[in-house]
């Protein structure tokens, strides 16, 4: 149950549920230019390098903000202004989009004024790599991919692989949002010929909010001097900067990167992406299994489901009412999500941060003696 | 003494030292888009408003980041792009500088592309109200100006009200960088006409740092819509979001922010800004005291000191060594700070956070200590 001293489960994208010994952490103050802190700071970088197989050609360049901001900080680091000249003024960005994040990435580019081109697909299709060939093959001024590794909108999972090998085989750049993935679902850099890859600090390595991180090629920092449009995300400057002295340009979030650094432990004692994974997946199989039990559908066929958050499509009954539902698991100890699409009525749970296959049980469970009491009777699709 | 279970005092310009009722405040989970955060965002936003007395014409919009991102967000909010066409072709800044943080706030400018003019003073000069009056006149198209409260490059104090009223004669409107002095001196926007004004959430309020907030007129945010150079940075878009449905329109800091809802009810349980500014002055006070009676000399005159950070002269003597008294400092649990100063060797000592008149003549003792036995005999100017 819920109280003041046991808040709920948090069964959403992020910010999720992390581990005490995570939060404790932030017991202490740090100074920032320290360099106990300049420690911890580099060893957070090199423990992401590892999990991301960036060594040694990338390098970790972590930003204050959210996750949109490292998204922005990346795309507008990387690909240069639209009215820029030289080699630089052909610069275009091809964003593969079947969610809210692709599209997101696309407004990005219209406030910064970044040329680009987008293939829409709908949210319950994943990404063509054919597709992403042929657009590559017919507009040679591409330069640069964007792709979400797993859509959050619906818990979809676009095929990274194949992608990142048309990209890379195109003689292009990847720039890939695994922000809900990465640490769960594997991110080999080097293997996948990938040339940045962004996430945040509070999804699979379960920190708390606060920070994001590039795991970015250094020869394309380097070329990508003076591109950026703002000072505060210049990713650049910042991997400059960083490199000279240790130190974050400007004031970090000292105690949710220390506490960063007890979940990057805590992910590596479970076994790093491959033990993180485990335990998401049966998470997600638990939760599944119990749900189309109860009379549920998933939005997704397995085969495109994420083990990071599922989409279920709401009961076709007249008695469901989202926010009572909330608020009845709120009460008993669960926050679940509602639905982001915009063609059908879902509700969100998610399987990621510190919760078990019996937290699943528990939340399933829940849902159908609240929908019953309730008086919903249907609880498929509509 | 520094051991890994008490952590130095930290005697610097923030991240400072922070309560531990405020640190405690970390160790929940909060989902950032469930009532009881968005209870809590909507009372910090009202709690800062309070201390500005910008009610009813002002709101807060507090953005992720350090102090640089809001600082940024600000300027490139209220002031348009120099490419604007319209009514918001003219715009322009004037940056009143007179240090690192002044000279930030061109560069910001610099790369957003924004119109600016600097009235340059030097570091140990206070910024001229006249030089201002006289600067507004003469150039029209100077829209906006900026100005930083209490520049940490050196610890001097501009004077606030009389630029401020001089700007607001002038039917300009002022943006204050007030980071390092919101919540110790006092900031009142309406007495002030004051239409904007920034701090960050690891100074003077004493939470940790993990995002920036901006009080500012509400009309001038809604005059402001489209003009931001980036979508995570713009406060007009951010302001909208939140005034929907209470929520930061991309994930925030929970943890930090739960921090800053405590360590506002302990500012207010100090008295306010009154009380804070009572102990910062006492504590200024004292270390200055002390320190010249070691036989130090301060870099600025009383008149032009605020009670935030002292800037004194490095010791003129062959055995100074900032480096090893550092190092001898923390080691006895005082984290000390760096000069900033282009054209003198200074160090400087911190006044802020959760430290009292007794930390400010321990560390004068420890430096006084700690440099005999390194040989320094001279401890004035060069």
């Amino acid at each position: 149950m819920t109280t003041p001293d046991k808040p709920p489960l948090l069964l959403t994208p992020g910010p999720l549920t992390t581990a005490e010994a995570t939060r404790r952490a932030m017991l202490r103050d740090w100074g920032s230019r320290d360099r106990d802190f300049i420690a911890l700071n580099a060893r957070v970088r090199d423990g992401l390098l590892a999990v991301a197989n960036g060594a040694p050609t990338h390098t970790t360049v972590p930003l204050q903000g959210s996750g949109t901001f490292i998204v922005e900080a990346a795309l507008c680091t990387l690909v240069p202004h639209r009215g820029a000249t030289g080699d630089k003024a052909d610069a275009k960005l091809l964003i593969l989009s079947n969610g809210a994040y692709g599209q997101r990435m696309a407004r990005i580019c219209e406030v910064a004024e970044r040329s680009f081109a987008v293939i829409e697909a709908p949210e319950d299709t994943p990404i063509d790599p054919a597709a992403v060939q042929a657009a590559l093959e017919a507009e040679p001024a591409i330069s640069h991919v964007a792709l979400v590794h797993c859509e959050t909108t619906t818990g979809l999972l676009n095929p990274v692989s194949e992608i990142a090998a048309v990209v890379a085989d195109a003689g292009r750049e990847l720039i890939l949002d695994s922000m809900s993935a990465f640490g769960a679902l594997p991110v080999d850099v080097q293997a996948g010929r990938i040339g940045c890859v962004v996430a945040s600090s509070n999804k699979c390595i379960e920190g708390p909010p606060g920070f994001g991180y590039a795991i970015v090629r250094e020869d394309l920092l380097a070329a990508a001097r003076g591109n950026a449009h703002s000072l505060s995300l210049d990713l650049e400057h910042q991997w400059r900067a960083m490199g000279g002295n240790g130190q974050w340009r400007f004031t970090p979030p000292t105690h949710v990167i220390a506490a960063f650094d007890a979940a990057l432990a805590a992910h590596a004692a479970e076994g790093g992406q491959a033990g993180r994974h485990a335990r998401y997946a049966e998470n997600c199989e638990t939760l599944v299994t119990a749900m189309r039990e109860a009379g549920f559908a998933t939005y997704l066929p397995d085969d495109l489901q994420a083990p990071i958050i599922v989409t279920f499509h709401a009961p076709a009954d007249p008695a469901w009412d989202f926010a009572a539902l909330y608020d009845r698991l709120l009460a008993r100890g669960y926050a679940i999500y509602p639905g982001k699409l915009t063609r059908a009525e879902t509700f969100r749970i998610g399987c990621i941060g510190q919760v078990t296959a019996d937290d699943m049980t528990g939340v399933a469970t829940a849902i159908a003696e609240e929908l019953a009491a309730m008086g919903v009777k249907r609880f498929g699709r509509g």
